[in-house]
């Protein structure tokens, strides 16, 4: 038996890999592969800041079996600086942890260094703003020998004759500090009430901080928005990398963790959870507030997110007919779901619309409005999964589609998030087959030979711009493959002998080599945009309908898509480039609306029950339509918008 | 300095006190006392069961200063016995610990041998059955890619299709387990619907089993009536004496308790709901079932034990004007509460009157009912407090009064709770002063001389028995002292010099001593129940009523004490003997009723708003009329009714 000098070490959710030479420390192997990770003691062994989590088992989409002996034993200073329960996850000092074999690791977001760009900001709204909770000041008598009426009856009659609020409840937490409260305000308090009916929060003297928080968890980024609820301003935005990243990248992968281990919802709810606590506390001390300040907190999320949210088991969701646990919004009281804010505040979940069409896209329903419009609109959320909604305020049709996360850089050979050092844009000389491109942090297009350019990989938008860029070239053809003939050294073979074309050059990254976009990125990208495409054909067939009048693109991605770069390439049926609007994170959006209009959520639950949602993979002409689509820009259909460009591209 | 030979040892709540030899450990020194503590082992150090909790400090009230420096160092045995948090705390091993100075210290429930006899039995209730609960099965389709409604919605049409139900609500955590239920059950599920409008469980397939319990928390003990809401039969019962008797013995003790100490609340908090999660096992042991079976709960106490049940400060229950935090009756989740139920099950709290009439009052004025009454009714419950509610159907007043804990048997000497060994009744010879009692336990009157009669102190019932025979029979006088003329060896002088009447010789007593009523006994009774009768007379004065028609005494303790001798006595004013009548625990008789019929909660709610609460203290009759209520059975007022016996005592 030889023993290997090298091994491959894979970095989750990066999907970083490379060979790394035995004895190197994990921490060393990150540094090699341009891997962010925490370390404020720079691997002296006494920060305990650079947790990993070692992934036990063999994982076929990498061909790697990772185990905890391929690592050298754990130290005492690991068992020192870990808990015990982190030991027992699989947790390790990347510091401490040598390699002797093949690993694959997932770094948690508390140990990620490097800056990373919240895309999904928060724009202005055009909302009444109507929350769910409401502050009234009293002045109270206080209690005699003659008059000892019990507190809570006493703050009754007084907000019923400074008020006119009659038939209150009182939160049971709420009640537990009421007899402190008042005596600490002198009898005169300010009283938070939910809904018009329940007395949530009573505080000593005059106090009218009321903060809301709307919580939009994506599949793979989670996005908190502190929003004061009397001006409806968003007064501080936290964002994070899904924790439930490390049991699964995509929804069905997380599904499945719940269905093949016995604790796997418990873990995924633990990590989401103190993921959000950490968004409260990050937001709430940004603003100079604290937790007890977020009286509301209204979430949209897909519906497997959603259920393992309320920790409900998603299972039924990732299995035909895919029916959810629950349509209808919910409102639960923050401290069920161990969430730290106002100990009586509420979390009102928005419905859902149908199986995989959650709250998330009840959210961007919200924003769009379609169930309002004249127009036909064709709304695409592009996330992890992609969500469609079709219609007008007369009918309105939904579907998913299973994109799989390639539109956010994963499953891209140099995919990586939107996060500086990514390639955002991209330009090919159809004649010279040069590259211009734009990274992210830099404010200039890269434009001629220039060392250190800093690119680290390309992200999703830069990876639609590319293939677009290609196939106008005729680096590629409409089928997807490479066309050999091109004379650029630019196309060349990788060591496999599989063509790849070469985006940055190896002096223009920071990696120490070529960042290129070979055939099994071409190949997920036309999944990827081939199911996309087949369900906005499929809900325009049911609709009876071969042309929308709008199509807006919601997700944070959708914002930096290049609209023709995404129609050259056929992500969605033709329409006017001016007819294409971009309208940012629309989910998140929604749930802020939501948050600062009570009445919204009444109508949201209307029109979740009024959206048809239509199956995609029972339709008859399903899979024909999906191959058809896989072409660019699709097999059959026409693209008269683009046809100038289409036109131009060499056989 | 000399080293004392003995040492004074207290065990708390019994009482027991006395002289223990230097080097003896706290079991021999209980066993000395007649004290039971536990121990399987037999003193052999291995079971770990004699837990004792070290009370340090001066305490005046027994003249003794109590440190854990006065026992042996904890030993290796102890360290591994007890939890941290339990050495922190005081906990010792009996067993292990031996006496090298005073001591005060208390004997923890768990650690208690002896039968007790629940006092608090169940009897039979004239109540319509209509709890807040039911059950309902429901047999619903399946989902199908063409019906893929959500689970919740599916449940909802079927709940309304086939019981007519609308409007429904669902419990949180009955969400939950609400997809794995309904495919365990193959769509067919049994749904528990909490007061027509939450759903609060889903079982698989057909379970119609439907508990509740009834909990009454006393100041001293807490009983449970495990209950099926189905037939109103009682299924198990289960008592202790209150946990926190050990953070103070009576409501001001354990009020003091929480304002002297910052974690006080909730030590006793903790202390009462783990208590009632152990009586919530053994009653659904007893029966067979598990704690999830309990679908509802309804609980009584007095104003102190209800705040601290809730976790409610109960300080201004205790300072001047006494307003509590709440008046109206509540409903809280169990789990928000600790407690260990149905997850979804609600506590029903039955509402205040005012001040220290609490809950508990209000469960007995629902089992007596004198807001439907025509006749006059003069209601005593007697418990560590007194509460009474005078009136009828026109009007009801009500009042406490602090009798303290002494009818429990409480400070006084050879006192003891209703168990075997208690002597509970007594008669003695007018002319020879000769005693016969009867031990709780056995059979048969003790009317000769016997050997091991194993009598062990006298409990409450039998002291005013003792009280009120020593009277008729001239051994103490109307104001309370020893006639030493007497001419009887029992009465004699203690080691102080003080008189004290013999009630059970040494060898008729299991304690190696004789039982005796002492001076200050007495003067512990005149207290009690010239508290008692002020509380009655002030209520009779304000109402403008000399006389009423009917004495009821409410108070497991009412059931046992002998009438003619409470009102030789002057327990309370004079009435026909024959319209006393005993109620036994109609405080947790009114939780049952409260447990099995909804609608009687509203009445409940109402009738607690119209009882006038009067404040003795502030009378200004208050002082006189104690003092004058102290002489047996009273200085001025007339008993017509005992007034037989009243002129044969001799001057």
């Amino acid at each position: 038996m030889t023993t290997k000098k090298t091994h491959t070490v894979i970095f989750q959710p990066s999907g970083s890999r490379g060979p790394v030479k035995r004895g190197r420390t994990i921490l060393e192997a990150a540094r090699d592969l341009g891997v962010g990770v925490e370390s404020i003691c720079g691997g002296k062994r006494t920060c305990g800041k650079c947790k990993v989590v070692i992934q036990e088992g063999f994982f076929e989409k990498f061909a790697i079996n990772s185990k905890m002996e391929n690592l050298s034993p754990v130290t005492e200073e690991e068992r020192h600086k870990l808990k015990p329960e982190e030991l027992s996850d699989g947790y390790r000092l990347a510091c401490s942890s040598k390699i002797k074999g093949d690993v694959l690791l997932f770094v948690p977001e508390e140990s990620r260094s490097g800056g990373q760009i919240v895309r999904k900001a928060a724009g202005e709204l055009t909302v009444d703003i109507a929350p769910a909770v409401n502050k009234y000041y009293v002045e109270l008598e206080k209690p005699t020998l003659e008059d000892s009426t019990a507190d809570l009856e006493r703050l009754l009659s007084g907000l019923e004759q400074n008020h006119k609020l009659k038939g209150l409840e009182m939160d049971f937490t709420a009640l537990r500090s009421l007899p402190d409260v008042l005596r600490e305000g002198d009898w005169k308090v300010t009283v938070t009430i939910w809904d018009g009916r329940e007395i949530i929060k009573v505080e000593a003297g005059v106090n009218d901080t009321m903060m809301g928080l709307a919580i939009d968890i994506g599949t793979t980024t989670v996005v908190g928005y502190l929003t004061n609820l009397r001006t409806g301003e968003v007064v501080a935005i936290d964002s994070m990398m899904n924790p439930q990243v490390m049991y699964g990248e995509d929804v069905m992968a997380r599904i499945t963790y719940a269905m093949s281990h016995e604790d796997g919802l418990e873990k995924m709810n633990r990590a989401i959870i103190g993921g959000l606590n950490k968004i409260i506390r990050n937001t709430t001390e940004k603003a100079g507030l604290s937790p007890e300040d977020v009286f509301e907190l209204v979430l949209v999320g897909n519906t497997a997110m959603h259920h393992i949210f309320l920790g409900i088991n998603p299972e039924p969701v990732g299995l035909s007919p895919f029916p959810p646990s629950v349509q209808h919004s919910l409102d639960v009281k923050a401290r069920d779901l161990g969430l730290t804010a106002c100990k009586g505040a509420n979390v009102h979940v928005l419905p859902i619309e149908a199986g995989f069409v959650g709250a998330d896209n009840m959210g961007v329903v919200l924003a769009v409005e379609p169930h309002k419009s004249d127009e036909i609109l064709l709304i695409i959320d592009i996330g992890t999964n992609g969500e469609i909604v079709l219609g007008n305020k007369d009918r309105l049709l939904s579907t998913s589609c299973a994109t799989g996360p390639a539109f956010e850089g994963a499953q891209i050979k140099y995919g990586m998030r939107a996060a500086p050092g990514a390639i955002e844009r991209i330009k090919i000389d159809p004649k010279t087959k040069e590259v211009r491109f734009k990274v992210i942090g830099r404010e200039e297009w890269h434009t001629e030979f220039e060392e250190d350019v800093g690119a680290k990989g390309i992200c999703g938008s830069g990876i639609i711009e590319a293939i677009a860029e290609m196939f106008k070239a005729g680096i590629i053809r409409k089928n997807g493959t490479f066309n050999a003939e091109v004379d650029s050294p630019r196309l060349r073979k990788d060591g496999e002998g599989k063509l790849e074309f070469v985006i940055a050059k190896k002096e223009e990254t920071s990696i120490g080599k070529e960042i290129t976009v070979t055939l099994s990125d071409v190949r997920a990208m036309q999944l990827a945009k081939g199911a996309l495409y087949t369900g906005c054909k499929t809900l325009m067939k049911r609709m009876g309908i071969t042309t929308v009048d709008k199509v807006i693109l919601a997700g944070a991605f959708g914002s930096y898509i290049d609209r023709e770069a995404s129609m050259v390439i056929g992500m969605f049926p033709d329409c006017d480039l001016d007819k294409i609007a971009a309208v940012g994170n629309a989910a998140g959006d929604g749930a802020r609306i939501a948050l600062l209009n009570k009445e919204i959520r009444k109508e949201a639950d209307k029109v979740a029950t009024k959206i048809k949602y239509i199956e995609l993979t029972i339709d008859p002409d399903f899979q024909t339509e999906f191959m058809r689509a896989m072409y660019f820009p699709h097999m059959k259909d026409q693209f008269p918008n683009v046809s100038h460009i289409l036109e131009k591209i060499p056989e």
